[in-house]
């Protein structure tokens, strides 16, 4: 039974999240009916990341397994042909091995978070940023998501529903950075906790703002307690930018 | 009887271009109507650039006209409260002198083209690019450009529509650059005759697919034939990306 790999952008705009519901669009349930209808088959797509609503992906990644063998390009151009018109596309296909899970062979994630600082409403970008009215100070931004880098309990940093059985994680960099009127932060891991970027980049905004020191966060996080934690970044700002994998799978 | 200078950033995607029209939306008719809200009053705003249905503006600028004085920063702020939620913002707003003519005045225009060459549909930047499938020759449509920039009869590269009295134009300047899966074309004139830019930009997608070479550019421009014209570039990949005035007018 041949597996599939693919890469996948989308605008979580008008999704409930990746995560297939009953009663509401997802991104992996509109795929999985795109894989049904070319290919009369019914199979379970599985994400490396379990994206919120209106959380974005510029690489997204999941595998499937379809009894029939096809060619690789027939299959993403298939997908992408029955996923129009919504905004979810399959920038890669490939065959892969049955070892190669999308959620558990991967060895890091990228997320990117942007913040649009101006007085405006966005419009192009409408959807796409966190617009924030209040300059912020990036430097001190960036200063404080140190203290994120590296081993840490990330509780005070999880959502209540977070399923995670430890609240441990190891933070590889995070990065932030002013692009014009943006302020971007690069965060990557081996894994993240259930809102756990978006609580950081919430928590790091009141620092930004001249609410809280850069002390202050070091303080939260080695409190480990969810009270700790700054309001929590809109989902619109967020996305999955990639996923890494050992070299044996390519 | 005091006189506003807005700039504009929208998305053209939802509108039937700038200009307002009986039966379709418009972003003059958005702004006209948001302004009598706040208001009371119904002037017209003049823009400086009549983009048509879908392009997209990062800096378009107009002016109108109010009986009564208004804090320009209550002006911009009430704008934009009535907008809501359409995708139109205007980033700024300043009284101005009344000899300021957003179109007339404008000494230059800069618009940018976006081209995403790749196989996978647009997901994220649906409806903000064109997207083309075969890879194109980025080094032999700048070097095609080039034939543009200067003083020209652009008969070749105007829409039948094209109500000018004259088809000569200066080309400031004509920049084309790769940046990742992207090709940006910045073009600066004066002004533009009617499609003159999207004629440009399709006729040199000709010379980076290799259909045409450099020097049939050249050709089609000296013939003055609008049949010489390659297909005209669609609407969504255009940006009205800023407009220069003298300084008199700050």
């Amino acid at each position: 039974m041949p597996r599939y790999r693919i890469r996948i952008e989308y605008d979580g705009g008008p999704f409930a999240g990746w995560q297939r519901q009953a009663d509401r669009p997802s991104v992996q349930g509109a795929i999985e009916i795109a894989i049904a209808l070319f290919s009369g088959e019914a199979p379970v797509v599985y994400g490396a990341g379990r994206t919120d609503a209106g959380v974005h992906a510029f690489g997204q990644v999941a595998h499937f397994d379809l009894d029939k063998t096809w060619d690789a390009f027939r299959v993403r151009e298939a997908i992408n042909f029955y996923l129009k018109p919504q905004p979810v596309s399959i920038l890669d296909c490939a065959a892969t091995l049955d070892a190669f899970d999308a959620r558990f062979s991967a060895i890091q994630r990228h997320y990117l978070y942007r913040i649009l600082v101006r007085r405006a409403p966005a419009a192009l970008d409408r959807g796409r940023v966190w617009r924030v009215v209040a300059d912020l100070d990036a430097d001190a931004m960036a200063q404080a998501a140190k203290a994120f880098i590296g081993h840490h309990d990330f509780t005070t940093f999880r959502a209540a529903q977070c399923q995670a059985t430890s609240a441990i994680r190891t933070l590889d960099g995070f990065d932030v950075s002013r692009a014009g009127e943006q302020i971007l932060f690069r965060v990557s891991s081996r894994s993240f906790l259930h809102s756990q970027v978006r609580s950081m980049v919430g928590t790091l905004k009141l620092v930004g703002e001249g609410k809280w020191s850069v002390g202050d966060v070091a303080a939260a996080l080695a409190a480990r307690d969810r009270s700790q934690c700054g309001p929590i970044a809109p989902a619109s700002g967020l996305y999955l930018d990639r996923v890494i994998y050992p070299p044996e799978f390519g």
